[in-house]
């Protein structure tokens, strides 16, 4: 992948891609532990940013909240996506402006809104009338994008109709925004979970710009196109790389917008996933019986210690061990927990290196986005996912 | 429910049944928060045990690990099953004896074994050599129990084949444990989460039977029928009295299975899940357009602080508000995060009335198991689900 990264980043990437699992490979570890590199965040940063060119990053802070990370992005000159009032006092605690964040859930509790009106939040993000009237009585005067839901069946993972509201319903809403006293900023969507080529992002571009054009006519004067996040990491199958991935998307955008005053992108899993790697431990090598073809491979971190992700096998994440090069076989995956559903994989079952043992050290690659915050606080008395920052 | 749990606790179980509900009602709270009762948890035990007998109940810490609780059911005389060494250590620092801990989990690090063994537990689960190996080098002479998968369509919740060995498989794994200095002391399986009726039990013991009197005879000493958990909880589906069922399940052993020297039982939620309630906030009620059917209805607590068994919308949940009794219509269920996966209900939507608004109290019965332990640190910057141990 990063032969197709152009420029200088060509050179510095694979040292930047080596830091985590350098780190892993100096050090021992007695329990699960994500090591993520600020580094190789602050390239993927600049990579993306590059590629965006007029688009603001609003970093999605959910995708790994370390306070590290954020504080490299601040230094950066990242905006931040919040998800919560928590999320807004980490970044503030970080140094990032207030002016920098924008409160992207479009389910907000009155009282964090009014906490984020006070502290200088003035972006919010709605996808109901009633969300509008909680913005308008608790920060009035407020911007606000409308989330829009649109279809893509072209992202790994699209997503549910739980966040964005039908286009039908777009005309009303602004309208209702301009009643209850806030300025109807812009739109938002997103493209679904990981995406990986830029040219899937063009069915749901198709779907938003007509609303876009409609309701400036409309006399709406909106100035914020809020593109979400969608942007890949690589797990195995090929993506686009990032520079050329985010200016093709700039380019379809234009396209179809023209001249948009405003664009931001939320890059979570894109600007996170591919600085961290966990580093785990195999617990045991069995099989159910002695006619299996397939063997039963149990880690020591599971659904509910970090790999939240591996749900419904929507995430393959890649394996190293030490063994790798040797022959392998089919393994079921599953983590180390009492409960039945904490499987990894086992659909498709993961090809793994006969020689695995029990105690062995497995190395799980580009897990920077989306475990260590969902890991469970102690689950069958399991600690949380450790980390390591770089 | 009550109406059919026989003797003492008739009258009793409405009192106890309302402790938590009686808290709820008389106290604000600006989290979701789970409250239950220790005196529910002690009045349940009762009457499992009245129905178990002969069978010793040894606790699944895994359900509920509040420490109060451990302490509780310490002083109630029961015994412990641990799903890790945090598990121990939390049940021997609540006054647990190590000898009425087992160390259930068929997946052990080796670690976790020595520390076991050094704390003076003695009492191991294991499903394939590979486990037994690590069993006799760290914990050397221990008694140990063989997990059988087995079939059962009948529970809510039917496991998967993560645990536990073939039948083909069990006389050579006895015959290994003998070989490597481990005393085999019984069998163990489990029917499936939630079996909510006795009967349900019977084809999966008529599985286990014909393997224990043939183990048996050839010669394993086997002591210990260890017939783990499955004792259902009330979610509003009709299940049988605790005291009945248990005491149904116990005469379906003895026709099966004769003189059985010790039988444990390792309910979890059968022993909690009644005795506590989530107290909960509605953050929105929307629809995604004007015409519509159902309505989408945001809580501040989702699948990601507390309410994880709603997976696949295998547990559902009873739902009490402040305007039951009126009009109601059918909700899609969301938690409040920025997840697309964090729906609790949206296959079959929950009836809910028409006049609930954002802001109104929820209160979801039956909460005291697979909640709280399971919650995320900080997904999307929400703190773990609050819990209050009346």
């Amino acid at each position: 992948m990063n032969a197709t990264i152009p420029g200088a980043l060509r050179a510095a990437a694979p040292v930047f891609a080596d830091a985590a699992a350098a780190f892993i490979a100096a050090n021992g570890f007695d329990k699960p532990t994500l090591v993520i590199s600020r580094d190789r965040v602050a390239a993927q940063y600049d990579t993306l940013q590059a590629g965006l060119g007029q688009a603001h990053i609003h970093y999605a802070v959910k995708a790994n909240p370390a306070p590290e990370i954020i504080r490299t992005l601040v230094k950066k000159g990242s905006g931040f996506d919040a998800a919560s009032r928590q999320e807004i006092e980490l970044c503030l605690g970080q140094g990032a402006k207030a002016s920098s964040i924008s409160f992207g859930n479009t389910i907000k509790r009155a009282s964090d809104i009014a906490f984020a009106h006070s502290a200088g939040v003035t972006l919010f993000a709605a996808d109901s009338e009633a969300e509008l009237d909680k913005i308008a009585k608790h920060a009035p005067g407020a911007r606000v994008y409308v989330r829009l839901i649109v279809e893509n069946a072209l992202a790994d993972w699209p997503l549910s109709r739980k966040f964005g509201c039908s286009a039908s319903s777009l005309p009303a809403l602004l309208d209702h925004a301009v009643a209850v006293g806030l300025q109807p900023y812009g739109l938002s969507f997103h493209v679904g979970s990981q995406t990986r080529e830029a040219a899937f992002w063009n069915p749901v571009l198709d779907q938003i710009a007509p609303l876009w054009h409609a309701a400036r006519a409309a006399g709406h004067d909106l100035q914020l196109l809020n593109i979400g996040g969608g942007f890949p990491a690589f797990y195995g199958q090929t993506i686009q790389a990032p520079r050329a991935y985010a200016a093709a998307v700039m380019g379809a955008i234009r396209a179809r917008f023209g001249d948009v005053p405003q664009i931001m992108a939320e890059p979570g899993r894109g600007m996170v996933a591919e600085a961290g790697h966990i580093v785990a431990e195999v617990m045991l090598v069995s099989r159910k019986s002695e006619d299996d073809l397939h063997r039963w491979v149990y880690l020591d971190v599971g659904r509910f210690s970090g790999l939240a992700e591996t749900e419904g096998e929507a995430i393959r994440y890649q394996f190293i061990t030490r063994h790798d090069g040797g022959e392998t076989g089919p393994c079921v995956l599953a983590g180390p927990s009492c409960d039945s559903a904490d499987i990894l994989y086992e659909k498709r079952p993961v090809q793994l290196p006969l020689a695995l043992r029990d105690g062995d050290r497995i190395v799980i690659r580009n897990c920077g986005a989306y475990t260590s915050s969902y890991s469970s606080i102690g689950f069958n008395g399991f600690p949380p996912l450790d980390v390591v920052v770089l």
